[in-house]
């Protein structure tokens, strides 16, 4: 018998602002970073299970503070209890009565619960030594249904129903696993569309995306409509009529702003627009998307847990959703978005970029196509091409395809020089001036 | 000119566990704990500001870290210019391009915005040698309305909007200041209703609330129905029928649990139901509120922000709402919450209790009086006779109501040497066994 020995904890931190990557409208000097943890066992075999939240930089000490306070939960567990129960750890995690005065189920506390829970996954798939999305489709839909947490879903999505849509899914899986090793999971790429981005930045970068077999590419907007309507055209000349363009505008409006707003990029053939306004209003979106149909309206990468989720769909408020793998509760509340999205018949973009979310939401795209919903062309993962080279299991992308991963667990483990060189504030990264 | 010379924090924790003080359906152990900050300047008078964040124990480490996080908006700061614009000063906080990735505007980096925001109006207060409340009911409707932010706001309440509020609650301003320097604010009751209390205790603190002179009293429900059914009729045979008596889930059920829990305490007279479901579930509360009516429906002290606040009141989820000083972004956005309540006639009860957290709201509800809505007595903030002795100024209750404070600030700071005595962990109460 293995137990968990300790709850690591790691503030990383990439110098990303330095170049103006991942600027937006709300967020123009992004340092990516990470509040990492690992959840060491005394197993002969060195087994370990990695996970993390993602941050944008200052405040990061504070959310790895929070994956820390979580220890007396975590250490001292027996590991075969954990991997046979994932469904109970996770609730212990968001169940802790003094803790859960902190969120309930949101912000800091609950991305936290998140990073070690997707580090329990990572143990669980490494243990049966399988890719996370192979050792979630290989689970019976029972085991699935045990993993989620229903309080405050029952409204929407009742166990017997998830059960049902997990068993729907389960003809066809080992042909959709033969699909997937073989043809890979659509990716977007969102690497041409950045604010800080000058025009002929953005055209090239546009061009070259089509001509690396994306499908789809995605413009940040929201600061300047003047702007917007330039690099969307611009962007629109650049990539031709056949391929989608998604508008991003990361939360900057409010209704009134947003509905001429997007009317006016409307003309340049826009796939989506994404966070229009604030992440927590629901009513808001609803409002948007009646006034701009046809256009289509999404959110998710900053939602901030299932209850959340649930009202976007059961209002009506939105076309699509984003999910994000380190902003709510881990593995377990993603596949209860996922099945929501799949009762409610509405199709998941899971959002990446960043660092280190590309390597773990794909396999929660790739586990809803071979176990959820079944589908797969008519949806694609986000993609962002930097800062993969510090995974052990980096992303594999081919003409504009996301491989599926074949090593053993969540892609989600950093390699030890990079822990060592962007630790923050001590590491080599941070010793050097910054510019 | 003075400036800010430093952002204190200290993590303060109360062993109230011990005693099953404050036990509820959700949070059965609460230790009340405070993330408690102090903005020095270098004036020469001494001047400071305190504020807090209120939690209920563990975790209140990463509480204290996310208010120190703040550091870099606020050290140095000109202390002029911040008490000439505390709207520019909150929305310095919740705008850092960085920090906002943490919630936005949720959770524990907004609960650090808040202690933050709080302590810099009771900086603003002293130095204008006013209490709170005064201070407030003193500013102009136009410098009132500069406080706010009204992003994602402005499909439920414009400036012009809250403006005109303002303006039409100038008239009997000091007819109503008199009124409450001679009456005080409505308080009710909550120390009967603890689930951890027995029967006999129960019965024994409903008679003496109402022997004090409350005319309202809360109970705590959720967890056992047969156990919520005789704690109602055991203290609605001892208050008698003229008192009120609320329920307090917790957030304990589901729609479909709530209903028909809700409709077997009804004939026990039930003035209103508060959190009967997740605080984030708009449409569960919309849902529960018309299947039960005519029982009136409350949330708030758990609610985000003012975009959750905004929604429940354009969805007509409740009848009530709870507001509490110290889980959203300061005075800033209570103020707000406020105008909006106003806005949608709804009456607002404070939430208060654990610690500290009565010393604060007692001033928003004051103001309100004053200087939004004109009214008091259909309404009353919720009292608990906990850990008032470890505040320099402490509220006063007399024949069941807010006797208005007359000391200069917000009723912040605690008394020097509770910062030593229950400083976590080091401090004397910790060094004790914990039974």
């Amino acid at each position: 018998m293995s137990r968990i020995s300790a709850l690591e904890t790691h503030d990383i931190r990439f110098p990303t602002s330095r170049e103006f990557h991942g600027s937006d409208a709300m967020n123009p000097d992004p340092d990516y970073s990470a509040a990492y943890v690992v959840l060491r066992t005394d197993d002969a075999s060195g087994l370990a299970g990695h996970g993390f939240a993602f941050t944008i930089g200052r405040g990061n000490e504070v959310q790895t503070a929070a994956c820390a306070a979580l220890h007396h939960l975590v250490v001292g567990l027996d590991v075969e209890g954990v991997v046979a129960d994932l469904g109970g750890f996770a609730r212990s995690l968001t169940g802790d009565s003094q803790l859960r005065w902190l969120g309930p189920e949101k912000g800091v506390m609950h991305m936290a619960v998140g990073a070690v829970v997707n580090a329990a996954w990572d143990l669980a798939a490494r243990r049966a030594g399988k890719p996370l999305w192979r050792f979630i489709a290989d689970m019976s839909p029972d085991e699935i249904v045990r993993c989620i947490d229903f309080r405050y879903l029952s409204d929407a999505l009742a166990p017997a129903e998830a059960l049902a849509i997990l068993r729907a899914a389960e003809p066809g899986k080992s042909e959709r696993i033969d699909y997937l090793l073989q043809r890979g999971y659509p990716a977007y790429s969102t690497s041409p569309g950045w604010l800080g981005y000058p025009d002929d930045k953005v055209v090239r970068l546009a061009r070259q995306a089509v001509s690396e077999g994306f499908r789809t590419i995605k413009i940040k907007v929201g600061l300047s409509l003047e702007d917007d309507e330039r690099r969307c055209r611009l962007a629109r000349e650049a990539i031709g009529p056949e391929i989608a363009m998604a508008a991003d505008a990361n939360q900057r409006w409010d209704f009134d702003v947003a509905v001429p707003w997007i009317r006016r990029l409307a003309p340049y053939g826009i796939a989506w627009v994404e966070e229009p306004t604030s992440p927590d209003d629901i009513l808001a979106h609803r409002a948007i998307r009646a006034a701009v149909a046809p256009v289509l309206i999404s959110t998710g990468e900053h939602t901030q847990n299932r209850v959340l989720f649930k009202q976007f769909l059961q209002a009506d408020a939105v076309d699509l959703i984003q999910i994000d793998a380190t902003r709510v509760g881990g593995v377990n509340e993603n596949l209860a978005i996922l099945l929501l999205a799949c009762k409610f018949g509405i199709r998941v973009f899971p959002h990446a970029g960043g660092v280190g979310l590309c390597e773990l939401v794909q396999h929660l795209a790739m586990a809803d196509f071979i176990a959820v919903t079944g589908q797969i062309e008519d949806r694609a993962i986000e993609f962002v091409d930097h800062l993969h080279e510090h995974f052990v299991d980096p992303v594999r992308i081919r003409n504009g395809r996301y491989m599926a991963p074949t090593a053993a667990g969540f892609s989600a483990q950093m390699r030890p020089e990079a822990l060592v060189h962007y630790r923050f504030p001590g590491g080599a990264a941070w010793r050097t001036p910054y510019l």
